[in-house]
């Protein structure tokens, strides 16, 4: 998908909204559990009700990894399901991967060819030839990290280089990289006054913001200091979308959930000088 | 497997070898593609070859996700054949993980519990609640990232903060957290000379050496600066074992291999002041 198309539907649904997919089995309603697939049943539920008002999923990796085999199969069955019914849904693989360079190939093969996501989330840590492999995929994305949502986010990413924090110097030299115009940035809601000087540097580029709702963060701060003109954000909510029962009216509840953040959206939206047409 | 169980089997076989599993299709023996599972096939006639000459092996997630299903599955049965066959062998999931605290319980769980490795590779750009999840496990360790063998470290690892490069911060830092008796670290050996300062920072870690033979790295070199009482050393080497025939000998060639590695090793042992006994 290219970032156009994701800017046109986001004008259509006026939505930036991003639903994270992080299935725990331990959470979701009992009744599923004897389903053959009880993941990708809950998934499916969750999409159903939910792809009209929100422009992208993103199931977190970890909580499929931790089920091995089946937990895999759960989340091909996931991604092909939305490429399948949902095509105009970006869809963002939250696997934080990076390695030397033949080998994030490797990943960003798994990730963009096998499975067939829109994007993959991607740490800086081991530099520009651990992510440039996956920039090369035209049509793809790469959601950097550069600033978290967590705690640990200011034992490192917050320290002071060349008169920056870190954060902002990944920023500044990934902004160089080959192909960076397929490049996002994962930027924690936490800490929304940051996206301030955040914008400075990269001005166009698109933020996935983690952390509103459950982990404190404000929506109404985050797009003050980080909207663009092409919006610029996709706001995700996992917890608070897709816990929100745990019986056989999940599904409901998280269209419910969704639609309440998608109206705060078309509000803020409608308030700001973003194009709509 | 306690790192005493590591030191004493390093001792017995005289050797600190770890051998990458990075199992990729087309660089395989054609004859091995005609298997119900050529990944495993392959893994188990390298491991059958050289377990007596290593102490240590090492799957590259990302070769294992890219073939989907059947990666993961290969993966699955080459951990549970090391297991099952070869219980003094350290295993490593070199996965590059790491995300929020409740996510990287998640991974933990994965690595350590389901699939039963005894180590994970984790990258430290989340910080302290991205890494603690993994050191909670017993008698499982968590190695993380420090200054990687790639071009790209120089992009962030070592940018001057607190009149530090940024791999000694974390370094320092990270060896203050909980359980971090549980931690090692990866050091790339194409900057063996950097040993010297690690050292002082972290004198009893063991570091996980990548690098030796294709990129470059001196063992020698290695072992001079960055050998401690206890060895403290697991030198890594893939493609330099595990390719050096596409033939049927291809396991033998491999043997061969490392028993070139681990002659090289038993003589700097010899000439080292490590208690062998």
């Amino acid at each position: 998908m290219t970032t156009n198309q994701l800017i046109s539907e986001i004008r259509k649904k006026k939505s930036f909204l991003c639903i994270g997919l992080d299935v725990d089995l331990n959470k979701i309603p009992s009744h599923l559990l004897q389903e053959e697939d009880p993941i990708f049943a809950f998934n499916k539920a969750i999409i159903d009700a939910t792809h009209h008002l929100c422009v992208a999923y993103k199931p977190n990796t970890a909580f499929y990894e931790a089920y091995g085999l089946k937990g895999w199969k759960a989340l091909e069955k996931t991604i092909q399901y939305l490429n399948e019914n949902y095509p105009e849904i970006f869809t963002i693989a939250d696997a934080k991967r990076g390695d030397i360079g033949n080998t994030s190939t490797m990943y960003a093969k798994a990730f963009f060819e096998d499975l067939g996501f829109d994007s993959v989330t991607v740490a800086p840590y081991m530099g520009k030839d651990s992510v440039e492999p996956f920039l090369a995929f035209e049509d793809k994305h790469t959601i950097l990290l550069a600033l978290t949502s967590n705690e640990g986010a200011y034992d490192f990413q917050t320290l002071s280089v060349n008169n920056n924090e870190l954060y902002k110097e990944v920023l500044k030299v990934s902004k160089t990289w080959k192909n960076s115009q397929n490049l996002m940035y994962v930027v924690g809601a936490t800490k929304a006054e940051y996206l301030v000087d955040i914008r400075k540097i990269i001005p166009d580029s698109f933020l996935l913001v983690p952390g509103v709702g459950a982990q404190g963060g404000n929506l109404q701060e985050v797009c003050k200091y980080g909207m663009n003109k092409n919006v610029g954000l996709l706001i995700n909510s996992s917890r608070g979308i897709i816990y929100g029962s745990n019986k056989e009216d999940f599904a409901v509840i998280a269209a419910h959930k969704a639609l309440e953040l998608q109206q705060e959206m078309q509000t803020i939206l409608n308030n700001s000088s973003v194009n709509l047409n």
